[in-house]
C-alpha cells in the first residue's frame, strides 16, 4: 500500500471537507420590510462558523501533510488510524451548520450547539493524535526517528490540542462565543506554528531534485 | 490509457462520495418546546447511516488501492467495470439519506429504507467482483498472477461480502436495525481484514525508489 | 503551462461533477397512505436522469483522457477551449436536476427539461469538438500527429456526437424519454467504442518507466 | 512541506469550489399558468452569476498555477498566504447565490448583492496580491526570479485587478448588473492574457524530460 495514494485519498477529503463549509452559508431570507444588508448581517453565526472551521480544516491538512512528510511506510493499523481522523474531520461541517443556525439564538441552542462543535473537535484531536502516537511509536513507519526532543514537543503540541478543545467544551456551558473563539484561537496558534518550521526539516529522502545542489 | 489518471479519477470519486454523505446530516429543526440536545439525540439514524456509510466507502477505497496496486494494464473493459462500480459507489449517499430519514420511522419506511440500502451495497458488490474477475481472469493485466491460494482467498472474500448484503437485504424484512448492523460489520471486518495484509505484498515493479536499498 | 496540472484539475472537475449528480436525488416525500416503496418507484426520472448524466460524463473523461494521452505542450488557446468544455460540463447536474423534476409531468414541463438536457449536452459537445479540432489542427501540440485516417475517424466520431444530440433535442418535442433515451444511447455507444481502443494506441513517451524493458 | 501537495491541495479546492457553483442553480419553481419555459428564463441571473464566478475561478486557477510554476520552495508564510487566498475563493459560491437569488429583484437586494459579490472579489484579489508580493519580494522561493520588468507587469496585472474590483463593488450603487458585467469582462481579460502566454516562459527546471530534446 504506497503511501502516495493514501495522501492523495485524504487531500481529496480535506480540500473537499474545507470546500463543501461554504454550502451552509445560504443566502438569507429577507422579513418583512427588512433590507438584504440587514438580513445578512444578521446571519454572522455563519460568517464566524466558516471561519473557525475553515482554519481548523486547513491546519489538519497542514499537520497531515507534515507528519506524512516523515513517513516511509503506511501499515494497517495506520490506514484504519487516518480513516478514523477523516471520519471526524468530514464531519465537520455537520456541526458548523448546527453552530451557524444557533449561536445567534443564545440560551440552550447556543450552549448545545457549542458544545457539539468543541465535541467534535475533541475527537478529532483524539484520532490525529492517536495516528501520530502509532506513527512515531518506533522507527519502524519512518525515514528515521526525529531527535527524542523533536517528538516531545510534537506530542506536547497535541495534547495541549486536546486541553484546549477540552476546555473550549467545558466553557460552552459558560458562553458558546467563546468557546467558539477559543477553538479559533487554537487554529490559529497551529496554523503560525506551522509556519514557523523550517523548511530544512524535511527529510533527505523526499527532497525535490533541483534542491540537493 | 494509463493506470495512473484512472487512480486519480477513483481516487477523486471515492473521496467525494465519502466527503458527501455529511451534507445529508442536516442541523436539527426544534420542535415546540423542545431542546436542541433532545432534537439533535432524535436523529440517530443520520449518525449511524454517516457511520456505515463512511466505513463502507473506505473499505471500497482500500480495496480498490490494494487491487489497482497489482495492476499493469489498464484495457477498455477494465475501464467500464471501474465505472461501472462507481456509478453504484457515488450513488450510496442517496440510500443514506433514506436510511437518516426513515430508519427511525418503524414500520414500511424502515423496511424499505433498509432494503434500500442493502440492495444498492449488494450492487455495489456485485460490480466490484465483476471487476475482481476481470483483472485476475488471466494474468495479461498484472504485474504477474498472484499464486493460486491468494487470488482464491480474495474471491472468497468477495463471494463472503455478497453473500452478507444478500443476507442483510432478506434480513430488512424482520429488523431494519439489524439489517444495517450487519453491513457495518461487513465493513469493519473487512477494515481489519485489510489491515492485516503484509506491507511486503506490494509488488516490486511499484515500490518507491528510497525503498529498494 | 505544463499538461499534469491542467489532467490533474480537469480530472477534479469531472470526478466531482459525476459525484454530485447523486445529491439531486432526494429521498421522496411520503404522501398521505403512501408507502415509501410506492414513492420511491414515483422518481424514476431520477434514476434514469443519474444514469445517463453519469455514463455521459464518464464517457466525457475517458475521451478526455484519450486525447490528452496524445497532448505534448499546452497552449494558451488549448487552456481556454478546456475551461469551455468544462464549463459546460459542470452545469450537466443542473438540466438533470430539471429533468429529474419535470420528466414524469409529461407535456410542456417534460419537453422542456428534454429540450434544456439534450441542448446542454449540444453545448458541451461542440465545446468538446472545438478542443479536439485546435489539438489536431497542426502538430504542434502532440507527440506526433496520428496518421490522418485516426484523426479523420476521430472527427467523424465527434460529428456523430453533435448530430445525435442535435437529433435528440428535435426529438424532445415530440417524445422526452425517446430524446433522454438517445442520449443514453450515446454515451453507450462511446463508452463501448473507447473500450475497444488497443492499449498499443498510447505514445511512447508516455509509458511508464517499468512498461518499456 | 513539499510544493507538490500544496498544489494538490490547491487544485482540489479550486476544482470543487467551481463544481459546486452548479448546484446553486436550482431547478425552478413553475408558478401557477407559468410554464417550466418561462420559469427558466425568469431565473437568468443564476445563469449571468454561474457563468462570472466559473470564468473567474477558472483564472484564479490559471494564475494560481502560472506562480506555483516559478516556486521552487514553500516556506510557512506561503503557506498561509496561500491558505488565505483559498478561504475567499472558497467563499464564491455563496455571494454567486446571493447574486443569482437578488440580481433580478432591482433596488437594495439587487444592489448589496452585488456590492457583496464584488467585496469578495476584492478581498479575494488583497489576498492573491500578498501571495504574489511575498513569492516574488526575493529570490528566495523561485527557481531564478524573473526580470524585473516582467515581474513590474505582473504587478500591474495584480493592481489592475484591485482597482477594477474595487470599482465595480462602488458601480453597484449606481447599477447592478454593470458592476458584474465589470468583473465577467475582469475575468476574460484575465483568460486571454493568461492564454496569451508564450510557453517559453517555463523555467527550465520544471520541463518535462520529453522536451528538453
Amino acid at each position: 500500500m504506497t503511501k502516495n495514494r493514501l495522501e492523495a485519498f485524504s487531500d481529496g477529503v480535506l480540500a473537499i471537507a474545507i470546500t463543501l463549509l461554504v454550502i451552509e452559508i445560504r443566502p438569507p431570507e429577507i422579513g418583512e420590510g427588512e433590507t438584504l444588508a440587514h438580513a445578512l448581517w444578521a446571519q454572522w453565526p455563519s460568517y464566524v462558523a466558516y471561519l473557525v472551521s475553515f482554519l481548523t480544516i486547513g491546519v489538519i491538512w497542514l499537520n497531515h501533510h507534515r507528519i506524512f512528510t516523515q513517513v516511509a511506510r503506511v501499515d494497517g493499523p495506520l490506514l484504519l488510524l487516518n480513516l478514523n481522523l477523516l471520519l471526524w474531520t468530514a464531519l465537520i461541517p455537520f456541526p458548523t451548520a448546527v453552530v451557524a443556525e444557533h449561536l445567534g439564538d443564545g440560551g440552550e441552542p447556543a450552549r448545545t450547539a457549542s458544545a457539539l462543535y468543541c465535541g467534535v473537535l475533541l475527537l478529532m484531536g483524539l484520532a490525529f493524535g492517536a495516528l501520530f502516537a502509532w506513527v512515531t511509536h518506533t522507527d519502524r513507519l519512518l525515514h528515521r526517528l526525529p531527535p527524542p526532543g523533536v517528538v516531545r514537543a510534537a506530542r506536547r503540541r497535541f495534547m495541549l490540542g486536546l486541553v484546549v478543545y477540552a476546555a473550549a467544551l467545558a466553557l460552552s456551558w459558560l458562553s458558546a462565543p467563546l468557546a467558539l473563539a477559543l477553538c479559533g484561537l487554537m487554529a490559529l496558534y497551529y496554523a503560525f506554528d506551522q509556519a514557523s518550521v523550517p523548511a530544512a526539516a524535511e527529510p533527505h529522502g523526499q527532497q525535490p531534485p533541483g534542491r540537493s545542489a
